[in-house]
């Protein structure tokens, strides 16, 4: 196992510029796991930071060594829901969550760097290893310890079963027109309105339906690049907007309301993330106005409240904030049982390219649909991953290489790490 | 600002064990602040963990240092509202939660490690110098950013201003009898028969009107343990348990229904401590047995929540949980707007001689009373504390001596410290 602390100076240019997040510099705490197989085949994960703090998340990451040393690699990759379990629920590593923050993320790193090496070692994309999968294969991997008052194992098997005809042809149409995508690169608040314009004019020329601002710093500001996104795209583009967490509950409903002339295809983050009862609030004042979280949703049981208390209508999951591919597939089984719309958050470094794979997982085994569903875009950092997403016509193509995506470039990680 | 990685082995005894558990390790990530002020006061401060990962939390407490270092002293003890904003709110930081584990509790360490100093240097012990401030003083203290639909400013000052009125009465009367404890020494999951019966009589002898047991990992077993426990102490001692999250919400249910002929005084932590629809669904379903939960809520939006849905009847705030004085001061204002008694939780490392400061603050300046209110106590490692706590007739004493409660002993850092 080998960590590496890697951060982009993003700061500078302004790029990820929002109302919480000023200056990020996006980095990440990465990580690299060998095995003696011979191969040379390697398992990559990472958490996406901000900057500060990445250090802390490497110094987890290292925590989690005694877990992985000295297993066996065939034993270990056909039973990732147990070693799943063993991670999360060690008891002494979870008192610092439990279930979230530093240690959770920790967790997920390591266990999306084991996808990554059981999707190369079997030779394929991590979206068509999962979707191969059967219904029992698959909720093996899930624990649905805190959910069962939500999704239990034969609910959840139900949902799977449901999926399975037709997977073909959505397979073939995967492959032939890719997957939606939506642009976040023409928003960031940094950016002043003659470059907003011109990249709102940009994303609609390269093929997106639907672009996403972010919001929140100032309501006339708000209001001023609204009406410049709206004028350049017309009316059969969708805008988002993204407040990024930074309202109160009584001032997301008065700013929403303000905005909600723009015809919003969504507000993201009115609120606290972990305030499932303030968006309920929010979602029932501003409806039909839908409102988006997720990115920063800790774990699967937060995300089975929002479900359970109608308090979003866009779920939008992370590949680095819960613990790894094996949590997102139990909320990517929530939101099927509840049947509300996954459209993950991604971006930051890396993010895209990891979390297409549960997007396509998603429509070839869990909703089984494309509807209402859109992966978000960025257009940052692709260069530095050996597979960078492929995204043309405003869509996602899906990838042909072995692995998760997750593999940075050698040259990147090196010219990147912090602190020498 | 030095920090120490001091790890007890507790483990070996089984002192400390429940249903999650097993075998914690007693651990503090531990910080020391120096100024040059040249009266050699330091401030301490530190996290709670029970083992594994203490070194992760040490390195979030690092991470920080650069928010420390060429301050000054004075101008930095006098807003510490203003410090606690600008650790919390720190945006890159802020990214490893937001405002939830390894990260958060670091801001923890370091608030309460102000607190200390802040003490020491008036001369004070923490409790009297909290209740010293004015109402203005206290909620400058408090960011009401997530709660204001809950609790604003305003309200939080009617609060403290109705609790003036018999100020001196309370703090003669905390002075002369002390402020109720109970205990969970008898209750571990790992002591056998008789070593319950043996402490469930010691208690009583010892002047405790409540105690608490550990429950949750095979009914049979609880009900056994439960029938002990109450032959032992007879029908006017309260007796709570306690389960550590271990079950699902229908599983919560039915085991505590089952428990129910016990006479509970309440069940703490039935399930996750992020699942408030959860505790809301068992609360209404095991009424009129009260729910207890708070030692792991990761923040004041958590318990904003845990409030507004009627999920718990008991709340236990934490010293080294949430972003340290400065935060529980909110959990405390919030809990007096819907009239829910604080019962805090201890044991651990040094969690004892932290929170009881917070419990008396609420009596003299928040709540201003007893009524249902016990704070937790748990009869191990106190020895290694400067002012260990004064526990005698069932009660806690006021502390005296200038400061937090939270200087270890120079001896036991050095004797304990983990890896060299």
């Amino acid at each position: 196992m080998r960590t590496h602390d890697v951060r982009f100076p993003t700061s500078q240019t302004l790029d990820g510029s929002d109302a919480m997040n000023p200056d990020p510099d996006y980095s990440a705490a990465y990580l690299r796991l060998r095995t003696d197989a011979g191969d040379g085949i390697e398992g990559h994960g990472f958490v996406f930071t901000i900057g500060r703090g990445n250090d802390v998340q490497v110094a987890a990451l290292r925590a989690l060594e005694g877990h992985l040393l000295g297993r066996e690699v065939e034993e270990t990759l056909a039973d990732l829901g147990g070693v799943w379990r063993e991670l999360v629920h060690d008891s002494q590593l979870r008192w610092l969550g439990p279930e979230k923050g530093v240690m959770h993320m920790a967790i997920g790193a390591v266990v999306n760097a084991l996808w990554d090496l059981r999707a190369k070692r079997a030779g394929v994309p991590l979206w068509r290893l999962l979707a191969s999968l059967s219904p029992e294969e698959i909720v093996d991997l899930v624990d649905f310890r805190y959910l069962t008052d939500a999704l239990t194992r034969d609910q959840a098997l139900d949902i799977l079963r449901a999926a399975r005809p037709g997977r073909a042809e959505r397979e073939a149409r995967l492959l032939a027109e890719g997957y939606p995508a939506y642009t976040t690169t023409p928003g960031w608040l940094g950016y002043d309105d003659a470059k907003l314009a011109r990249l709102c004019r940009e994303a609609v020329d390269q093929g997106f339906t639907q672009i996403k601002l972010k919001v929140g710093g100032d309501l006339d500001d708000d209001v001023r690049r609204l009406t410049i996104a709206r004028e350049v795209v017309g009316p059969d583009i969708r805008v988002a907007v993204d407040a990024n967490q930074r309202w109160d509950v009584p001032e997301a409903i008065e700013w929403i309301t303000a905005l909600r002339p723009f015809d919003l295809a969504w507000v993201e983050e009115p609120t606290s993330p972990d305030d499932v009862l303030g968006h309920a609030a929010i979602a029932r004042a501003v409806a039909p106005v839908p409102v988006a979280t997720g990115e920063h949703g800790a774990n699967r049981v937060l995300f089975k409240q929002f479900l359970q208390a109608d308090a979003l209508s866009v779920l939008q999951l992370d590949a680095t904030r819960v613990a790894g591919v094996n949590e997102n597939i139990a909320i990517l089984l929530l939101a099927a049982r509840f049947g509300v719309p996954v459209c993950p958050h991604a971006g930051g470094v890396g993010l895209c390219e990891a979390v297409q794979h549960l997007a396509m997982f998603d429509y070839l085994a869990v909703s089984g649909t494309l509807e209402n569903r859109v992966v978000e875009f960025v257009d940052h950092l692709h260069e530095h991953f050996v597979t960078p997403v492929d995204v043309r016509g405003g869509r996602y193509h899906p990838p042909k290489a072995p692995g998760a995506g997750t593999e940075m470039l050698e040259r990147s990680i090196r010219e990147h790490s912090h602190g020498g």
